[in-house]
């Protein structure tokens, strides 16, 4: 079952290949580069041309939704802080506003589901107010979910023909690491206590109450865990929802993503059950403090950049490790080869230049 | 002894503390950003004055030299490569200068001890060409080494005074993980085949003589092991002694440097040993493959922000991680405070704003 998106296509191998011989051919030791070499070789692959281009137009959308089980203390914030996120979003006086001016991206965000009213030109792809609450009633209807999943793909082709050629999916929502830890602990199997963190920073009593309704929120969720939009339905969110169709959709249209925290990785997984070889076209930016995120990067087999023990969400992680990606570019695209540069490549042969090497 | 150098103060603690208070003021989740609050807080403390200043005149200091050693089959290319690759970087066709424009820096080149001429405008600190072939003879004479010592101190103070905000310090030198892995092998108690990498990336046979030429390094080096100034002279080299004073007067001046990988991060060691306190204005950038650099990095109780795989050098690792430092910067000098965006602060107290929290 396609859920309505087109079949997934891996990066492009050809490609990926001139690439690996490239970087033989430049003006360092070979492989003295690492994983930027790796990572240069993959932008090159999705893009379909080597050398790469620099990204032109890298964007992130700010998923923003509400939980209604944020009511039952899971949090150590009130839902209202959504929607003044959502504000201070739009006001440029958020972390994530600071990060994407340093990496060179602009920031859209978009209401699927907070708890109030926002501005117009933010809500026009909402679905509802808040999802349910999960430990105890369904988080969205047939329709609703529906809708969600087709407001993140429309998301993505809207930003992919305005030009984006870099995505980053960031997330606010008071609550969301809850039915971020119930989806990954039932697509990983594992048992709420291995998986809970402290989201926000709740406190003892709180986390407590965490995991109770993560276990709730599975018990809830294992009889659906086969079926990814029933999954969403029953133990996500409309947020969740939109960011796996944006997923999904970013690799339908052979756009290269960076995965931020635990809430957009956990939307990620069930969009990799969606769409089957999505993930090829994602990149892991960073692993945060929550275990719940760890477990799911190891599950999907991708190997974050950076390790700063971030939780904040917002994209923030994924803006951060941006540059790095912004390197891995620039030294495939802009650095002389070793022939133009007339630099010697061994020691046998000082005086020669054997590219074939 | 401080060999010319003035003492080393440290950051300002009391500037670190209205950082670290700061940051609890920030529309996040106290701690949410992780180590970039930390790193955050020692840009404040360095430059005294909270919110920092984004750096506005970050400058890479390549540090070129020659080294005797590399007649003897230690590394994977041979010497001329060195004076090649200063043109590379006059010429702007090599990694450094790829990842210095994605970074927002400018790259100097300093003719240290190449062996062989270079422009004028790279070899007004140039000591000698090449240093001594330390398995056998001494790197320098005494004069050399008070050179070389003098020089990068120079350089240091040019920069500076020139509004260098942010200081790294780049090697380029075919052969100069040798002497690297002595310093830091002697200075850690380490055996040689602990500390031995592949540098450059040379073969098995060539392992085995470089095993065999930083032990016979070593054996030299050790009865001047508590000096660090005779240390350089013995067991190191021009470019060596030129980065030590270079990292020691920056921390005299108060400047903050990102270090890079196991050539610079030797020089770091002895710095430290000259100029006591001086690691408090450093920040390893990256860890290297070379097992030498986490050998020093742990002696110095400092822990890198990347670990990419990256060998090459040229300061590349400082570069590939200089945007994580802008994006600590930014975070704390721009982002709004809960008080200024509305944004409420705690779950108990959902329509307060409570700074004292």
């Amino acid at each position: 079952m396609t859920h309505g998106f087109d079949p997934v296509a891996a990066p492009d191998a050809q490609v990926r290949a001139a690439a690996e011989q490239r970087q033989t051919q430049l003006t360092k030791p070979a492989g003295s580069l690492g994983r930027l070499e790796e990572l240069g070789n993959w932008v090159a692959a999705c893009q379909g041309v080597c050398p790469p281009k620099q990204f032109e137009r890298a964007r992130v959308v700010l998923f923003a939704g509400d939980h209604g089980v944020a009511k039952h203390g899971v949090s150590a914030y009130p839902s209202e802080v959504t929607a003044q996120m959502v504000a201070n979003f739009l006001a440029g006086g958020a972390a994530v506003n600071a990060l994407a001016a340093v990496a060179g991206a602009t920031v859209r965000v978009v209401d699927i589901a907070v708890d109030g009213d926002t501005e117009p030109s933010v809500s026009q792809h909402k679905v509802r107010r808040s999802s349910g609450s999960i430990d105890r009633e369904d988080a969205l209807t047939d329709a609703e979910v529906t809708a969600a999943l087709a407001a993140g793909r429309a998301i993505a082709d809207e930003e992919i023909d305005a030009g984006a050629d870099l995505l980053i999916a960031g997330d606010m929502g008071i609550g969301n690491t809850t039915p971020a830890t119930v989806l990954i602990a039932v697509l990983t199997g594992t048992e709420p206590v291995a998986a809970v963190g402290r989201g926000t920073g709740v406190d003892d009593q709180g986390w407590i109450r965490k995991v109770a309704a993560i276990r709730d929120g599975m018990r809830r969720a294992r009889p659906v865990a086969t079926d990814p939009v029933d999954l969403l339905r029953v133990a996500a969110g409309a947020d969740f929802a939109a960011m796996t169709g944006f997923l999904a959709q970013a690799a339908v249209r052979r756009t290269p993503v960076l995965l931020d925290g635990v809430v957009v990785t956990a939307a990620a997984l069930v969009a990799e059950d969606i769409a089957a070889g999505a993930k090829a076209w994602w990149l892991p930016a960073h692993r945060s403090t929550e275990p719940a995120h760890d477990l799911a990067l190891k599950h999907l087999r991708l190997t974050p950049l950076i390790d700063l023990e971030m939780r904040l969400g917002e994209g923030s992680g994924a803006l951060t490790a941006l540059p790095i990606l912004r390197a891995a570019v620039a030294t495939l695209a802009e650095m002389s080869t070793f022939a133009d540069a007339g630099v010697s490549t061994s020691a046998e042969e000082p005086d020669t230049v054997d590219l074939a090497k």
